[in-house]
């Protein structure tokens, strides 16, 4: 593993995503920038930062990445560059083999894209009766539009080892492990719950992952957009959790950057304190990573 | 699987355990009997219900249970026979072959032990400077006084396929991941939390535990006993979860018995809803159940 900083500024921009993608770009870089000249050396975005969440639009909004023909990516890939930051660009829709996917890319301080996670897990929710009365939250089929990603995705980074994963990707405790197995220092997840699952599970999944692994979780939401078109109601609460599960800086669900300090020090300690990994009890069961090592 | 009760009620009794055996077994007897008038068919006890927490005097307390010289398991044997309930018998201190063990013993309604759960995962955890001030917690070494089991307990009742863990056991993903996979409807994890982990995890382990496999997940831990002699300060807060994380029923740190009802219906609608089980991507990772099949 490459050597890395151990304590830094992290940067969880919610940005308020709206339908005009020139915009959107816009006022991400804006963000960034702010962020980055704020002193944050790692930089989060939400999942679809560049189109609304919206499953019927999305393939206007697209762009063939491996192409380079993509607007977002190539915005990205300055701002990385010219502040020398890692930023873990959210999700856009991807265009490719005629195939849509949600797909986060990672740059680097020198504005190449480090690695390209497209969501293992694609969303499906069916409300009962009562949460669609008590939420407004309406059935949402992600795999009518979307094809799924099939390899989790770890980068080692100027700022650590950072395992990423897409919104109902944290659902699953087993990706998370695998990340952990794999060395992780954070995992992170762009994301963008509604309101049902979002009261109920948000803060409930970041936390809990970030114990079982001992480690960092930094989530990042669009904004709440009351104006949306969508019917799909954002929860927002961007957060930055320890490896004790710690909550360390969240917000509400309005536009904001949430700023917090990263200190890779804590899991060690944590880890000296009471090792999860080392009380394991591989005689009863594994998590095995199929692509890689046994966990 | 043999057929069981879809719906009923369940009475966790958080007891104040004293330093006098008989007087702790007599006061189970109480509350169980108390629980099963009232209407409760599973009726869950504390970790180390018969025993202060204190690992130096574990020996004093321990009982012989297979070879039938238990007093505290034969009070359980007796009470589940005579009101024909369920009982997870909570641990106690158990002998055997010259080691000790912390240990469940599962009774049926005929009075039999339909299974014994030996707690997986032998706690220690070392605090910090600061989290000793902070909490008054201490060094806590289980392994100098007690052995592991080594295999996970899941029985069929009459009140469904219940999964056994044992404090500790509970933060551990993968032992619930493979009761989901055996088919538990529930989990039961009698524990004894102390007050810096009680107030970090105690709640954010069970109901991800529940989350995570979409079933109920009960825990239960004596109640605090600011008298004590042992410098180990017991959480408590006793509590039921349903499939979706949300807490039923809970109490505070006082001796109380907590009632909820269980309707295994509603695991069937949150899959309905939203089936994580189907969604699994084994081509990525697998949890291997190393005694039994695939997860």
């Amino acid at each position: 593993m490459a050597s890395h900083i151990q304590k830094f500024k992290i940067a969880l921009c919610q940005l308020l995503v709206t339908s005009d993608k020139e915009r959107n770009i816009a006022r991400a870089r804006e963000l960034i920038e702010d962020a980055a000249l704020k002193g944050s050396k790692l930089i989060v975005l939400p999942e679809m930062w560049n189109c609304p969440l919206s499953l019927q639009n999305l393939s206007k909004y697209a762009e063939d990445i491996d192409a380079q023909d993509s607007p977002s990516i190539s915005m990205l890939s300055e701002v990385a560059a010219c502040h020398e930051i890692t930023i873990i660009g959210g999700s856009i829709p991807e265009k490719a083999n005629g195939q849509l996917f949600n797909t986060c890319c990672v740059l680097g301080p020198d504005g190449q894209v480090k690695a390209k996670h497209r969501k293992v897990r694609i969303y499906y929710f069916f409300p009962s009766d009562s949460e669609i009365k008590k939420t407004g939250d309406t059935t949402f089929r992600e795999s009518d539009t979307l094809t799924a990603g099939d390899t989790p995705t770890i980068v080692d980074t100027d700022v650590g080892s950072i395992g990423i994963g897409i919104c109902h990707d944290i659902r699953f405790p087993e990706l998370a492990m695998l990340y952990r197995s794999r060395g992780a220092h954070l995992i992170c997840y762009p994301g963008a719950f509604n309101m049902s699952t979002g009261e109920l599970l948000w803060e409930l999944m970041q936390r809990s992952r970030a114990v079982d692994n001992q480690l960092f979780v930094a989530t990042c939401s669009p904004a709440r957009n009351p104006n949306a078109e969508s019917d799909y109601m954002i929860w927002g609460h961007s957060s930055l959790v320890g490896p004790f599960g710690d909550m360390i800086a969240t917000t509400g669900h309005d536009e904001a950057t949430v700023a917090g300090e990263i200190d890779y020090s804590m899991i060690h300690s944590r880890r000296e304190n009471l090792s999860l990994a080392e009380q394991r009890r591989g005689v009863i069961y594994k998590t095995v990573d199929v692509l890689g090592q046994i966990a």
